[in-house]
């Protein structure tokens, strides 16, 4: 089994090992500045960890992982556009330091990178790989579009919320461990089962995002605390809280700080921080339960648990 | 063989049967709309022409065919947003009629939709046809790229402009033929030939495109005569012309009319209006050419000789 620091420096070198192509080389200038801003690199992280549970030799893995990363920064990338987001871990977005031409231009030039990527996938998955990526695309897009709209409605509902986080985030998360997983030869019904557990951390995921956007630890959570709720967005807390009891009586006038303080306070006494924290809860014990289906011995799976644990832990 | 009507009809069809996803059905208005919106269908036509010469069922083809149209609809809505053009084929643009987000997410999940119909082709010639199109994908993007910085150029080689529509307009034809050509079971050699052939061909379209915008007939050339004129649109003839001679002494001030006159008459005096009809000849030649090295009888090869024929004659 390969460490997560040997996973690691297998996906940097992947990275810097890119075979960018050289009629229009400015063209690829925003896709570098994109990718060395770093990240997490979960998904192909994700992608390689699937593939050595099922195989020694996780090479053939390799570049795909790397394109499923640019997938997900293109759909960064293009998301910034949309939402006008001035920066983004810690630098300027593509369409602040260049234009929006160019975030839109060099955003579909890292779609079509990325599937050069991951058409490298071994002949022995390769119609299933990019079958699983092409529905996967579709889903961000579709989630994505739903997001947008949430945006003008007032009657989101809890499961419209989770169907749209699934749709946005889960399902490459899903992707990338059933990518390594068909690439690693695993039987159908593993590869599966791991799309499944991809699922379910993804929706837990995202819920303690919002947990965290409010009770985060303001020196390791990266973004602002309360940014959700300056922006009015419709996170699980506030749909479960709209749900139970009318709005606090506070406006923006009354100052930022006093402003989040009484959302917070909302959110714990309307019940949808307990919601909230239940809900991650149960998808964790979902996505531990998924992976006690594989027929693969634990020690095997510890990264991935630790993964889980992880969540569990950041959320008290 | 087909004939061009019973082509047009199946990609009609096909463009009809198009099974967009249901979870965000609005995300596909737009796709819906730009569709029904026509246009020549030139690619999926050949596409299924390509096929056809090698294989008397060209239905393996059709998905495929529709999913290039797709793609070259999703680079016209994505170049619509960048160049802020207000119309297209007589219809207000998507971002004129929604906004620019939902044109820029909507191409996006075209060209995802595209992806996921272009790898309906069949097992035995997936991986060519997909890596084909990833290759493509990406020259499209580089062309467009290069046409952009272009426009902040002064000193574009008539070789750079004979490069960039190539990137930009050519590989997709030339993608479309050898498509067909591998979907049909074509020997490499063919489809490599035909690929040659879409590229010579959309060199001479291009061509003539530029040459039309001076002195295409008012009544079938669909935009307005001069309209590359008064943007000051580098095309070829530009370009030749600016080699040869000084500009016209003429400003907008003297009216459009007027402007446009001491253009066309500046194209003919610097011999860049001959240079330009001869560039046309060479590469529709060089189409023909092509089409002479198939091991395919004439008789069947006389549509794509009429699409070459067509070039010429709107020529004079």
């Amino acid at each position: 089994m390969y460490t997560s620091e040997e996973l690691s420096k297998l996906i940097q070198q992947g990275i810097a090992d890119i075979d960018y192509p050289t009629l229009a080389p400015h063209l690829y200038d925003p896709v570098r500045y994109t990718l060395e801003t770093g990240g997490k690199r979960l998904r192909p992280t994700l992608v390689l960890m699937a593939a050595n549970l099922f195989s020694d030799d996780i090479r053939p893995a390799i570049t795909p992982a790397v394109g499923l990363e640019m997938y997900h920064n293109f759909t960064l990338l293009h998301d910034d556009v949309m939402d006008k987001a001035p920066d983004r871990r810690g630098r300027a977005t593509v369409h602040v330091k260049w234009n929006d031409n160019t975030a839109i231009l060099s955003g579909d030039a890292m779609q079509a990178l990325a599937y050069r990527m991951i058409a490298e996938a071994p002949a022995h998955c390769l119609k299933a790989v990019i079958d699983l990526f092409n529905t996967t695309n579709i889903e961000i897009g579709e989630g994505q579009q739903l997001d947008m709209e949430f945006e003008t409605r007032n009657d989101v509902s809890a499961e419209e919320y989770i169907e749209m986080i699934r749709l946005k985030t889960s399902v490459l998360l899903g992707c990338a461990l059933k990518m390594g997983a068909l690439i690693g030869k695993a039987d159908e019904k593993s590869a599966q089962t791991l799309y499944d557990f991809g699922i379910d951390l993804g929706l837990a995921f995202q819920l303690q995002d919002d947990w965290l956007d409010c009770w985060g630890d303001p020196r390791t959570f990266g973004k602002r605390i309360g940014g959700d709720i300056l922006c009015a967005k419709k996170t699980y807390l506030r749909i479960q809280a709209e749900k139970n009891a009318p709005l606090p009586n506070v406006t923006l006038a009354d100052g930022e700080d006093a402003y989040i303080e009484a959302f917070k306070n909302y959110y714990v006494t309307s019940g949808a921080e307990k919601a909230c924290r239940e809900a991650i809860a149960s998808y964790a014990q979902k996505a531990k339960d998924d992976l006690a289906r594989l027929p693969i011995p634990a020690e095997k799976l510890a990264v991935l648990t630790a993964l889980t644990d992880k969540l569990e832990n950041r959320n008290r």
